[in-house]
């Protein structure tokens, strides 16, 4: 169901630690959001140098955009959001002000997986036992 | 107007694959949206094995992230997740299990194109023969 | 905070028209939306030819999505993609009809920088200087 899309400069993070992402934010994502992590995907765009621009100049961040389903509470996606960005900083080694994590989200009735229209969040067991 | 974007690694969609998934997506969405095909964009991300992972390990899905303008009904954005979501199965030869299609949405009045801001849904016509 | 992210085939920016909008994109939103431009993150994706399509077809159109936190006036939304599409046509010297602009948005309160979750529009100086 979600998408983190991981967007970086080449070099930034290394295979192992790309590995080691994929791992800890469907972990992550699982526990918070009710999903199991076989839904969860984790895409890594690396662009050459001078493919990320900050403030103007060329910059190293890593941007995480996420795509989940709308409705759940917002506390839960801030307790999201602020437990990505700390696995990215903490695992790539990179230093917090370089990681922007944003959360997005849109109706689940709009969303189609496995042939599927996706659940509403908290109907995730009755859709995944179907 | 819209813009489709496809996600997958390498090899996981053939050129002929790509330009006629092109094609389908521009007359679902045209015949659906009431846009005409002229004006929607189908992006192809193609990226190395190892780029995306579900849960946490390497895989190949086909993750088409849709953009399109607020206000269109919900039961026929259902519809459009849904016929987009088969095409790429039928096109692609994909099992419909690798398939996600989301849509999201924003207001067509922070959107721009031609230099103009676009219409809302219900208005294209009069936007398009301007 | 916020993330443009342009999509292009490759050739259609040279690098110096890709350093000047990033220049003038991030001192576009830091005008409008009260951003320092020290948050503007500018992307560039170019995609081989055949990586685009509009209608069906290969093309060569510059796909601008912005994310930008909710909660500022639409007006200035409208603004803002306006003065983006406008600067990307004259800088890129490139007809408006092949420039797309798009402005997305989700709450700032599913969005973490340097650690903290972001402020709401209004508020970036109290965050800024905290």
């Amino acid at each position: 169901m979600p998408v983190y899309t991981c967007t970086t400069t080449t070099g930034t993070l290394t295979a192992d630690v790309k590995s080691a992402l994929a791992r800890e934010l469907s972990r992550i994502h699982a526990e918070i959001n009710h999903v199991p992590s076989t839904y969860v995907n984790v895409v890594f765009h690396e662009l050459p140098h001078g493919g990320i621009y900050t403030d103007g100049v060329p910059a190293d961040p890593v941007l995480v955009n996420s795509w989940v389903r709308s409705g759940h509470p917002l506390d839960e996606t801030t307790r999201l959001a602020t437990e990505i960005a700390s696995a990215v900083s903490r695992i790539a080694n990179i230093d917090a002000a370089r990681v922007l994590v944003v959360i997005q989200n849109s109706p689940a009735s709009g969303a189609v997986e496995g042939g599927r229209v996706l659940p509403e969040p908290g109907q995730e067991q009755a859709w995944v036992c179907h």
